[in-house]
């Protein structure tokens, strides 16, 4: 009776305002909204977004989700749903282990917007902090495997396999099409590589390496170490003969367990992978978490993902920068390592933080432990009479139970406890870093009722001898690097991860107007919930009843994207924008196939399209065909109608990014969706730009068959620095039976570890539209596009704008072209972008798409002063250009090209510049006051790439 | 059975490391306190500590506390007891209402080391960004009430009221001693003006000032506006009566409230006081908030409390500072206005935020929707035949429920609802920012069972009309400087709150080594729960029954502050130090009087004692004697003697702070406590400097009656950037009976509003003393005193080290004499304070309690790096006053006249200084990529107090 009586109009002025927190996420006021309005042209956001959308696909209605909530309202809903999720021990294993946190790290970062509102680290002078942390990931993952080189992180262990297959067929020296799987890894992982084989014409042999594998036969094999059933089998006979044949050997190793086992490196490997999660990040129903790759240094320019490297900048300082970035999807498109973009930077950064401030002592502290609790767990159990298969192990027992094994289960999970149904009445136990003598108690008590029996048996096997085969305990020291000793106190560690956020800007101290990159706030009643227990501590295997919660939350926010995108169903399984892509694509061959046009496998590509997508479609057994643009940006539609004609056979989709990387709504669009669909294709348009038209356009409606959603950018799960992002795809219903399966079944097609991906930051955009609603939504797309075209209409007189729409409209971003002042004057876009460092912003996006040129896209989040702080920056700029081309001063000796300025720089006695030094850091608009100071100069890339060091130098290299 | 088992010792390698926390906490490693130990010449900890304290006071076993708990179990045992806190919808009023924390005010402000770290900002130039967070709360509070200036916060409304009455009373041309409460004030404020005044020989009389007031007979009266029953009142007339006989007219006034109602200061009030807390700061079961007083211009000298205000740097910037510390304790002791040191400032900043982010319209929109919902409400009830009483209101109603009070209350109960049981079958209904349409429904059917004709009832009722008094409606805008229009987006807020966190130096950028203060690590897990709702969301009037967790938390507390301290009880009610001083004193004073010794009045006070001491004695009726210290600092024993011979028959008190103010340990401590008790007095123990002895040595074990903890101090509650702190007081039996009692009573002894003080941050000090347990307390105390002598080692060849004790040691801190300095080379104590800007680091406590000297204590979380970071600053100093001894420069000339340097200083082009650019920002030691760079330079403070401007300056004076 209430609820209908308190919602009822009469009470509007006494409600509390349902368009709050809409005001509070959109940055313009409603006054500044009309002198932006103004400025640009137009009488009203109505016909601003008709003059920049084709009315052939705007939708006619609301979507449907309601009014939005206020913060409190959301709030309370979410702890609802976290209430729903029952947490229990979760002695699962699998890969996941339950973990601590340390809660100066859980603060100072995970729930800091300095570093989770952080870009992609491709600016490096103003990433020098991120950087510093991601080469301590590289640096503990290089110790503890015993290999050369690792990268700054992949998406999660069972795509970092699939990445380490790939690798290993790249530079095995067999030509076998084979690569051989320990059945002793996780089902997870076995699941994604058959998957990622099969579109790239690899066969995958599961198998027991010792007796079923034959070296000449494989590319390549992966090992579990230790395996997913907790055994610990020396790997080197299995090695020797791989190498014999030419074959490259990956492991699969779990990083506490290395610090008493000896390393990957040792025993022969060439390539090992696995996942960080159990070093500080909570398991979150599956993710994110970082997982990593390391290799021998022969095969460092072969290994997929992101590097971390040590360069000099100008001033001769070690500086670090993205290496090695011409192995990567934005430069070398389908012929890329992997079409992996984001990473999870944020996650990698708290696990080497958790090494930092652990240390290698702390670290083998924590193993012992575990592994003690272990021993002394197997030993009570076999004097129980279970049998206890597992002879040689660190955390993880494997127990025969035969037919009680589901009671037990069932009983273990009335104890708070879930144990590992390991099928064929085997049960697993792991134990982990939160485990205590109560848990050991607890799990055998589950197998004996009798208490007296459990405490006395306690203390006759406290302290069982320890597993680990005498031949593969660890030899040799690690992270003896200085920064793995300098943070045993919180103070220490607090102080450390002040002064690299302080190294870095992010969205808490300026724009960052990247094009494509949706940069928008990221409220913080969004990130609250995703440190609660009851989304942060549930095992991804866990019973399902155990996860009410999080699946009502799925439901709604499957429901409220399909209403968004007009699609029929969505799977949150892919981690990434680019995994997104790779699984939608995987749709679409797999609907041809039931069709019996299995046959069907090229794949149109605007030269436009984003690096990833020539990758994905790569990975996904496809062969790209570019379609040309024309000379305003659009796909060139006779080209279109060539390609379609000329593959009608062998048509297999094509993909498009709507509205284009152009920043433009191409008019043809239905048209080209209707050609494609007569000639038996698919559409994929690419989310990348949805905030461009959430409320005012539908994918499905104007001809998408599949799309993936951006949600790190379009619905305000932060970058983190690189990752964690999440690229849920929505489909039509035709597709909707070739949506991922459930990766704990092995034969199952999947794209990630987890079924629903990175399910622990999806309240974050549950609450983002919860807290918009369809009025908010749609206002923030209207504003995001009066921002672009406010930033046109004041800087297109003195930098062309490369697009436009029909009606001389941008979409929500805007390219400017750069190249006439590299002509006029000599001035690089690199120069552009790093003047603006010492204005205190980040760069807009450098060339890409167009080489050259900056793509800025504001957001609807920043309001008109940050707008005009930018604009007027860019002008400044602009004028001292202008003092170039005027002959007044050479480019080399320009402002410009010594940008950015360091304190160092500017206290040099002698000032050999001629522009002051006021000029060089306090330019028009600069507060000195709350100056952001860039702490090194330009960084030299190319000396980095040629002397490539990518883990902490030691403290004499500083030196030098 | 298990919990037998798990704990036994065979165990103890299976078991997560009781000591972890603690090796956390301690800032040296035991490699690193080694090496320490053989600089300062001791064998050992225990060694160093037989030097350092008397062997007559040590204690001689564990404090009991047993051993540390993890992290994890201490956070687990926290949420039980959050857990069980029941959170009803509280609507008792009574000046604490349920509110609104704007997430990203809470995450960036409440949860942010860089502003709950900071210190009192003594040091202006490191603390610009806290001091323009103090004035626009300071703007807010002038504005809401229309008076002329205002402070940084009082404690809470009661002892706002309380400093009021002492300000009247000072200020008044009327010499009655009566001072006239308005019956409908607040009980506790009652209870805590009666408390207050009996000492200073005040009469108070409560009553109805419309009938009872005769103006003639008092020297000033208390109004409540609105009343506390929720009725308004026009005061005019009794304003004007109070002004005709020369009385003060002092309002509590409701700042919500007067966004709607016309202001105090339009309507003659000379003096307004309230709470801030509903300005965004959770009610946290009766604390800590922020209390504000504003007074006419006249008043200002008179106005108890810490101002902010504005003066000019040495370039000419505008720069913020404490303004008129001249009032204030620590400068004029016992003629100070009041004894008030410690403000709340971290809950002002929150409440300015709060003004800030929600700005004029956003405040009276709250108000509105609050008054129309209580409009609303009123006219329910009255529909529903209940007798409501108040007639103009704007948030609270009071009605006569006559005998069915008990049984509505519990039945509100029932429904998750507490009302006010207002006494004599009155019953209180408070609404708030958190009201909603169905809280009037759902107290509605408080009153009646019938749910449709509430339905039917409301749709009629909706928008009552307004209740204000015309003659009451504001009529004057508010609120109109720039910065409360500045932050409308969440955007534009974080990155105004980052801009301000950057400007200032917290713990998490340096050590903060100042003397007495103990800035020591205030650990992340002692923080996290005081943002928990079941601790957050309880109203300190709530019924007992619903805050049982809190209970349990106060129980183990009590006992483990008495273990620590060998007292019998305590009392959680002193919001800071000073107040915990009074408490105790007011004890002391109640037992001599129970004892028929009402007399003994004077109090005896070590010179050397902090300005509190003599303030407290002086507000609690007693006279201040002062006795002599020595050549060595100590207590002149034979002075003592005299004294207390010659006051024998009138001794009341003697207060001690031990180890004294000089940083020593005494060894006549127990002879001075004997003396005193000998001639009948009590020995109060300032526990200021318990950081120098908890696990060593118990004040009431040698001699103490009474003490109070600062728990901001050695208790890791945070500083806040001034407050909030917390002064509970221990007592031995026989004074526990003269203990604070519950200020719900008007006729109870009472020093603050709530009864458990500040309860929400008690959690940081029980966690703290869970997690360190008693090796862990003690090993802490230890290495506070090694860091201080290490200090004195490294040191004291370059300063005279003032202070020692009988074996050459020092306590935990110690005081280094700049005077010679300023002897032979003109370099002032300032100097060398500023100086330490340019150095990274905050400076010392300078002047006190010698003039012309540096105290320094370092703590125990400081670890040997950062001590010698400090210390090598302090040599490289000493080098550069050497510079100016040796005449190479003058004094006027030097780099440390000019400190601290700007950016804006360095990039002149004219560098017209001896020294260069590089010497000035970059000396020895500062890395120059994670430079602090002080965003004002030294800042004049005479300008300022002579040009007072203490609110926030229009745009067009910044530019000036």
């Amino acid at each position: 009776m209430f609820s209908q009586v308190e919602n009822l109009p009469a009470f509007a002025g006494l409600t509390a305002d349902g368009a709050a927190f809409a005001a509070r996420h959109i940055g313009p006021t409603p006054a500044e909204q009309a002198a932006m309005l103004q400025t640009v042209g137009a009488s009203s956001l109505d016909e601003l977004t008709d003059q920049t959308l084709p009315s052939a696909i705007r939708v006619g209605k609301p979507l449907g989700l309601g009014a939005g909530w206020t913060e409190t309202d959301v709030l309370a809903r979410l702890r609802e749903l976290a209430g729903q999720n029952r947490v229990l021990t979760s002695l699962i294993g699998q890969g996941y282990y339950g973990t601590v946190l340390p809660a100066v790290i859980g603060r100072n970062i995970l729930e800091n917007p300095a570093w989770y509102t952080a870009y992609t680290p491709y600016q490096p002078e103003i990433s020098q902090g991120r950087l510093e942390a991601l080469l301590n990931f590289q640096t503990m993952v290089t110790e503890l495997t015993g290999l050369d080189i690792a990268n700054a992180s992949l998406l999660d262990e069972a795509t970092a396999a699939a990445e380490a297959m790939a690798l290993a067929k790249r530079v095995a020296k067999s030509t076998s099409n084979t690569f051989f799987v320990d059945a002793d890894c996780h089902p997870q992982t076995i699941a994604v590589l058959k998957t990622r084989a099969e579109p790239m014409g690899f066969a995958v042999q599961v198998g027991n390496p010792a007796t079923e594998l034959n070296a000449a036969d494989v590319f390549g094999a992966l090992l579990q170490y230790p395996g997913s059933s907790g055994q610990i089998t020396d790997p080197r006979a299995v090695v020797d003969a791989l190498h014999g044949a030419g074959g490259i050997a990956v492991m699969a190793a779990d990083l506490l367990a290395l610090t008493m086992l000896a390393a990957p490196g040792e025993l022969g490997a060439d390539i090992a992978i696995g996942s960080t999660q159990r070093f500080g990040v909570p398991m979150g129903f599956g993710g994110p978490h970082a997982a990593y790759m390391a290799v021998r240094d022969a095969y460092k320019r072969s290994m997929p993902g992101r590097l971390v490297g040590v360069s000099v900048d100008s001033e001769g300082r070690p500086a670090y920068r993205l290496a090695l970035q011409t192995r990567e999807q934005h430069i070398r498109r389908e012929k890329a390592t992997s079409n992996i973009c984001t990473a999870q930077v944020l996650l990698a950064i708290i696990a080497g933080m958790y090494a930092v401030y652990h240390g290698p002592q702390g670290l083998l502290a924590i193993a012992r432990r575990v592994h003690g609790l272990t021993a002394t767990l197997a030993a009570g159990l076999r004097e129980l009479g279970v049998v206890v298969e597992t002879t040689a192990f660190f955390d993880t027992l494997t127990v025969d139970a035969g037919s009680a094994a589901p009671d037990l289960l069932a009983r273990a999970c009335g104890k708070g406890i879930n144990l590992r149904n390991a099928g064929e009445g085997r049960i697993g136990i792991s134990l982990d870093e939160t485990s205590s003598v109560r848990t050991v108690l607890d799990v055998w008590s589950v197998f004996c009722d009798d208490q007296d029996r459990i405490g006395h048996m306690a203390l006759r096997l406290a302290q069982a001898p320890a597993t680990v085969p005498d031949a593969l305990v660890r030899q040799t020291a690690f992270m003896q690097q200085a920064v793995f000793g300098s943070c045993r106190s919180e103070t220490d560690m607090l102080r450390y991860l002040r002064r690299l956020a302080d190294k870095d800007l992010a969205l808490d101290r300026t724009m960052i107007p990247l094009g494509s990159c949706t940069m928008k706030l990221n409220a913080t009643v969004e990130m609250l919930p995703i440190t609660w227990p009851g989304f942060c501590d549930l095992h991804p295997f866990a019973p399902a009843d155990q996860a009410q919660g999080y699946h009502t939350l799925f439901k709604d926010l499957e429901h409220w994207l399909c209403a968004i995108s007009g699609y029929d169903a969505v799977s949150f399984q892919p981690n990434s924008g680019a995994q997104g892509e790779y699984a939608g694509l995987l749709a679409i061959r797999a609907y041809h196939q039931a069709r019996g046009e299995g046959g069907r496998n090229v794949c149109l590509i605007p030269a436009s399209a984003h690096g990833t997508n020539p990758a994905s479609a790569q990975m996904a057994g496809m062969r790209v065909v570019v379609v040309k643009c024309d000379a305003e940006g659009n796909i060139d539609l006779a080209d279109m109608q060539d390609k379609v004609a000329a593959h009608a056979a062998d048509l297999s989709a094509v993909m498009i990014t709507y509205p284009s990387t152009h920043g433009v709504f191409e008019e043809n669009m239905r048209a080209i969706c209707d050609l494609v669909h007569d000639a038996g294709g698919q559409v994929y348009v690419d989310g990348a730009n949805m905030n461009a038209q959430v409320g005012l356009a539908r994918p499905a409606d104007y001809g998408g068959d599949v799309s993936h959603f951006n949600l790190h950018k379009t619905f305000c799960i932060p970058h983190g620095g690189g990752g964690p992002g999440m690229g849920p795809i929505g489909v039509r219903a035709h597709l909707a039976p070739f949506l991922p399966g459930n990766p704990a079944d092995p034969d199952a097609m999947a794209v990630s570890a987890a079924q629903f991906g990175s399910a622990s930051i999806l309240p974050i955009s549950w609450a983002y539209i919860r807290l918009m609603g369809d009025e908010g939504l749609k206002r923030a797309t209207q504003v995001a596009i009066l921002n672009a075209n406010y930033i046109v209409s004041r800087l297109s007189a003195a930098y062309p704008v490369l697009y436009r729409g029909a009606k001389g409209r941008v979409a929500h971003e805007c390219i400017l072209d750069l190249r006439p002042i590299k002509e006029s004057a000599g001035i690089t876009v690199d120069d552009m972008a790093k003047r603006l460092v010492d204005y205190g912003f980040h760069a807009p996006t450098v060339s890409f798409p167009v080489a050259g040129t900056f793509m800025i896209e504001p957001t609807e989040s920043e309001g008109k002063a940050e707008l005009d702080r930018f604009c007027d920056a860019m002008l400044a700029i602009r004028a001292e250009v202008q003092a170039v081309e005027d002959g007044q001063v050479t480019a080399e000796q320009s402002v410009l090209r010594h940008a950015p300025h360091t304190g160092t720089a500017l206290t040099t006695e002698e000032w050999a510049h001629p522009y002051t030094r006021r000029q060089a850091c306090f330019p028009p608009g600069v507060n000195p006051a709350t100056k952001y100071w860039p702490n090194v100069a330009r960084i030299d890339n190319v000396y980095g790439d040629r002397n490539l060091v990518c883990s902490c130098p030691d403290i004499a290299e500083w030196m030098e």
